[in-house]
């Protein structure tokens, strides 16, 4: 409990807290109902605050500091505006997080910022409790625009514009995708010409599909642009350089001569922001507008670069993107928690059907269904929020220059790569699983389910699209295969593959240790038990990446050395597996964070309770792909069918701690929101339950024809 | 082709079709080119009418005459009102349905009706895409609150409202749902108490949780409302019953004395529809306001009822619900067939990545992870919207009175609630695929895919929650199963049963023949013929349903002869596989139904491509099922390792005929009005090439400074 959030647990979760309503999610429904009251010795407790504090991570205080940013009302979404409406007061929100001084943290401290890069991106992600559209516009503002002059730009540029981006005098945008191309940004057509008389840069669009597209701020509010094009001189082109452009007057907020546009108008979700499209018909600008870290050119039009391989300074420029991803991911879990917490929270209060009782209703918490539908994304949050504390580490490292090596850059797109599509693709289904286990309440807007998910849409396609962004991923594991593991040490990002070079014998042995054990044991339980074994998960993860990227390798092998278009026909004959081993990969890359922060849980309780839920999570993983242990023989057809049970087994352990785990997000009323989540439905229920007793004492209440017709029956 | 929908295909979808570049997609890139030129004999052409006519099914013309007035723009929904302003507007589409006789269908001939229930229902669910919230505001005033009227009232209660309903003079609500009840309608709280002094029915809400809440019309519209309550006379509760209740004062449409509620605000779709919730204190409604055809008070407060059993009763008033389930089934369908149409055409015309050539990028359709999230869902629409056909065929024989005896009613109820859920999760998620296949601008409202999503989400949750649902399903696959297969006519839902009762030795030797085969053949080729046979899916898919159903069975066997809590807690253990096998069941339901269909496809050309369709729906549920045919020993590892190499071939196979196949359901660019599908981005990416030809044509295109160092390297 700290002192700058609201009381995590809110106003309604307390009552059902002490003595949870566990009879029918426990096969006996007697000693059950007894091991689910916390008093029992045998029953271990969640140190929700020492939990809390863990979870907060390493840059705790940014995180502290941005969610009671977060809870002020002036920063929250209104809902049911127009996009017109919800763009102005997002606007304004943007002057308010200024106001704040809550966004400058990555910015140089001689311009007034810290330079502290992790503690930038754990606030910024927190504000999507707020309105993700503040988030969003906000990380377009500083995130983008101005990290684009920060970490392109050189000195004369940061004097010249960074005050004016951080201060808002300047809203920018990063104009980087056009309609014709996004996930190819290599190819993007927007062209900046040298021109050595005039020493000036030409910008020019030359054809519709070469418009600036979705770009954020565009629309509307852009006094400047970070404009990406093919940098063209003396008749070379240098691939993508990022220019600064200046878009609209700033007293008219006009378009300056030769610079259109169009609003991208209604999106699905986001509508704070006011993306539109940009084009330019041979717009000047300074020689010195070019962002030059990377790539200069002189006044005669020499061109210049500290990195002599186009390839390589593509990649090194496009690298301050990674903060997006980063960002995305970390922002992915916070919204997966406000919705765990919500949904949580009411299913230990509603109630509905009286199967086990002729007059209480079931809680819903206590169906199984419900269990496994809530549980089981409350793991994969806990996964991907241990998994993104390391991402934000590395960032940290990388942006601070701690370790800042071409491999650790390579290192830290890569995890982002692989974390960012799953984090951002759970949030979606958590949003949704949420909203359908609240039912028609889950709908309303009140609730929140919807509306987060909605905005949350594009996070799977935007920042790099998950798909494509999994390809990546799937190239890196390939190209780390065909070194036949010779470059062991990259980090966190390629584990297995160290695991494989300098450990092998281990896994291997670990795995078929555990087969032997089924083997000689020829018993169902026991092999649960190995299921559970932390080395067994790992072995079973593990191997299954080890394999897919091996198996996928060998069939590709010498793609390379095809006909251009004939290893393209190969390759694509592999995409689906490709994609599928780059998600492997990234499931274990998570699983591994989940097991490293249960080594530093201290309190045996919560350990207890936190490696059931790590075991759920490496079991869910398993049940997902049983297909491909049991084609493959990693597991037998008895040990196969023991997954569900044991997994049954754990949502009833998890059970009484379910509101102890969400309370330890550390989001309090003024951050979950949810009309649903205050106790407004065990009020109700007290009330209902009320009234019936009443009636019942007065003799008034009516008789049953059900119960009449069984007393007629039995008269006969 | 027909008349009234125009052109299928629209504006830019014809362009792609002569030569799909298939190139990547094919193994071969080569020979690949050549098959997917339809000139060729060896490939097989869609009859696209012949497929149109046969998927608008049995009330054609009623759909062909909804799908004209969908065309309408006055019908269509305007992206970015306020919910105030998209009520208004959505109220005004529903008079435009009444003035062009649109929505009278199923009411009485004598009232000015056509006493024609299937064609109403399948006019109705066209207007989803107009605007879901015309389709079910159109739902709650003549489906639900008309059709209550129609249905649970009696001759005078029909001439006394229904034109009023018809012509909407009476916009009303059907007021079932409680803030504390929703999928356990037996239980809602509010009273309707006989007073044989006065001859009236008080209508009272006794607490909170018994508000009506969700309903439909409620907020703002409603003036006439069936509400269900709990029917109190002598002293006796006789269960639910539904009363006739005016709302609002006609003129001032205020409230009338007694009555109040509240608006249920913005929600996460379909804001169109004014949902709001309702309360009654004491009001005060004639005898005859009850709508007594399943139950009835005389003047002295005797009640009487054609249904002696109060169960039996319940389960027929209730029955009327099933019109809304099969709508929403088949408006599900017709929203996946918009969205697929959309991003098919999308892909194929966009390009991305360059990777089979040095010039040209590929199109999107001829990656394999492309192919795969849309043909899979292609395949399965198909299989819905065949599947929905029949539940329609089921629906019109019980409302027409052709085929309605109780277990008619039964197996149409159990049919409902095995389809609905599937149609209705699989509409989100096609949805929600084919706008992340879409990218950055299937974001954007103008192409419709969050539009859509967002308006249908509900559908998974109302009219029966789809967990919910499923479980009815699982009661009744549990109860046959308790009954040994005695009584085996009960048509196309339980045909699985049929099989085991009358043709056990069939499919079990079906079965047995596909395994001997394998472990014959020796050869995985040869077995992945067998899994293509038709014979050999329905044998895999019916033999889990049915050992599924029989190990739960087995398992809960007794269960009703335990103390009330422990069968409830032995039931609760094994919901989950309890809710997997109904899903199973309604999955082979699916699967049926395409094949019956394609029974009846004559030109073989259609027929061929149909079956790779089918197969492709099969095999992807094995595929997604496949650990279970392993660890249950239904297929060999190696078999099952030919499951995904087949999809991938069945995914070449369908490439070339993807534009015929969402062509041939009919909507034109008036129904998909997609911005992405109307040939723009082709236009573009002409325009684009001739800028490119034209450059290199005058010499003045800059060299690549890749290229330059290229040649510099091999001039050292």
């Amino acid at each position: 409990m700290t002192e700058v959030v609201d009381r995590p647990g809110g106003s309604g979760a307390a009552a059902n807290r002490t003595v949870p309503n566990n009879s029918a999610a426990a096969g006996k429904a007697g000693p059950a109902r007894a091991v689910s009251r916390p008093q029992l010795p045998a029953q271990p407790a969640v140190d929700v605050a020492a939990l809390g504090e863990q979870l907060l991570g390493k840059w705790a205080d940014a995180r502290k500091h941005a969610r009671d940013l977060a809870r002020h009302p002036e920063l929250h979404k209104t809902e049911g505006l127009t996009h017109t409406e919800h763009r102005s007061r997002t606007f304004g929100q943007l002057q308010y997080l200024v106001d704040h001084n809550a966004v400058h943290r990555a910015f140089p401290a001689a311009l007034g910022g810290a330079d502290d890069h992790g503690g930038n991106v754990a606030g910024f992600e927190e504000l999507v409790t707020a309105d993700p559209s503040l988030q969003i516009k906000a990380g377009v503002q500083w995130g983008l625009f101005g990290s684009a002059v920060m970490h392109l730009g050189t000195e004369e540029h940061h004097a010249k514009w960074l005050p004016g981006i951080m201060s808002l005098e300047i809203p920018g945008c990063f104009a980087m995708t056009e309609t014709g191309h996004g996930s190819d940004v290599a190819s993007i057509a927007t062209t900046a010409t040298y021109d050595a008389g005039s020493r000036e840069f030409v910008i020019h669009t030359p054809f519709r599909a070469a418009w600036k597209d979705y770009i954020g701020n565009a629309a509307i509010d852009g006094l400047g642009a970070v404009v990406f094009a093919q940098l063209v001189t003396r008749g070379v082109n240098h691939g993508v350089h990022a220019f600064y452009v200046d878009l609209r007057d700033p007293q008219t907020r006009e378009f300056l001569p030769g610079i259109g546009g169009e609003d991208d108008g209604v999106k699905g979700g986001l509508n704070g922001i006011d993306n539109g499209r940009l084009h330019f018909d041979h717009v000047r600008i300074p020689r010195t507008n070019l962002l030059n870290r990377y790539g200069d050119v002189a006044v005669d039009g020499t061109y210049t670069s500290p990195i002599p391989s186009p390839g390589r300074r593509f990649f090194t420029m496009l690298g301050t993107l990674v903060q997006g991803r980063v960002s995305l991911d970390g922002a992915a879990v916070a919204a997966s928690k406000i919705a765990l917490t919500a949904a949580i929270r009411y299913a230990t209060e509603r109630r509905q059907f009286n199967a086990s009782s002729h007059t209480d209703e079931e809680v819903l918490l206590d169906y199984q269904r419900h269990q496994r539908r809530l549980f089981t994304r409350l793991a994969t949050t806990y996964a991907a929020g241990f998994a993104h504390e390391q991402l934000l580490q590395k960032f940290d490292d990388v942006f601070s220059g701690a370790h800042d090596t071409d491999e650790d850059r390579q290192d830290l797109e890569t995890l982002a790569a692989a974390l960012k599509p799953l984090s951002t693709w759970h949030a979606l289904d958590t949003l949704q699983e949420c909203r359908e286990a609240c039912g028609g309440a889950g709908f309303l807007i009140e609730n929140r389910f919807a509306s987060l998910r909605a905005d949350l849409d594009v996070y799977v396609t935007f920042e790099g699209d998950n798909t494509v962004l999994l390809q990546l991923v799937a190239k890196r594991l390939l190209a780390d295969y065909a070194k036949e593991f010779r470059n062991v040490d990259f980090g966190v990002l390629t584990r297995y593959v160290v695991a494989q070079a300098t450990g092998a014998a281990i896994h291997r042995t670990g795995l078929r240790q555990v087969a032997q054990f089924v083997a000689d044991s020829g018993s169902v339980q026991k092999a649960a038990i190995a299921l559970r074994d932390e080395e067994g998960q790992r072995a079973l993860l593990t191997d299954r990446v080890q394999t897919m990227v091996a198996d996928v390798g060998s069939a590709l092998k010498g793609a390379n050395k095809l006909p251009l278009e004939k290893g393209a026909a190969l390759f694509n004959q592999h995409q689906h597996e490709l994609i599928d081993a780059a998600q492997a990969h990234a499931e274990l890359l998570q699983w591994e964070a989940f097991t490293e922060a249960l080594a530093e849980v201290t309190d045996p309780g919560t350990r207890k309770v936190l490696t059931w839920l790590r075991d759920l999570f490496g079991l869910s993983l398993i049940e997902k792909n049983l297909a491909w242990y049991l084609m493959n023989g990693r597991l037998s057809m008895q040990r196969a069918r023991t997954v569900g049970d044991y997994i049954n087994r754990l949502l009833v352990k998890i059970r009484p701690h379910a509101l102890d785990l969400v309370d330890a997000f550390g989001y309090g009323d003024g951050h979950v929101r949810a009309a649903i989540a205050t106790g407004a439905e065990k009020t109700r229920q007290d009330e209902a339950r009320a009234y019936v007793r009443g009636q019942r004492a007065s003799g008034n209440a009516p008789v049953d024809e059900k119960v009449l017709l069984a007393r007629t029956a039995t008269s006969r």
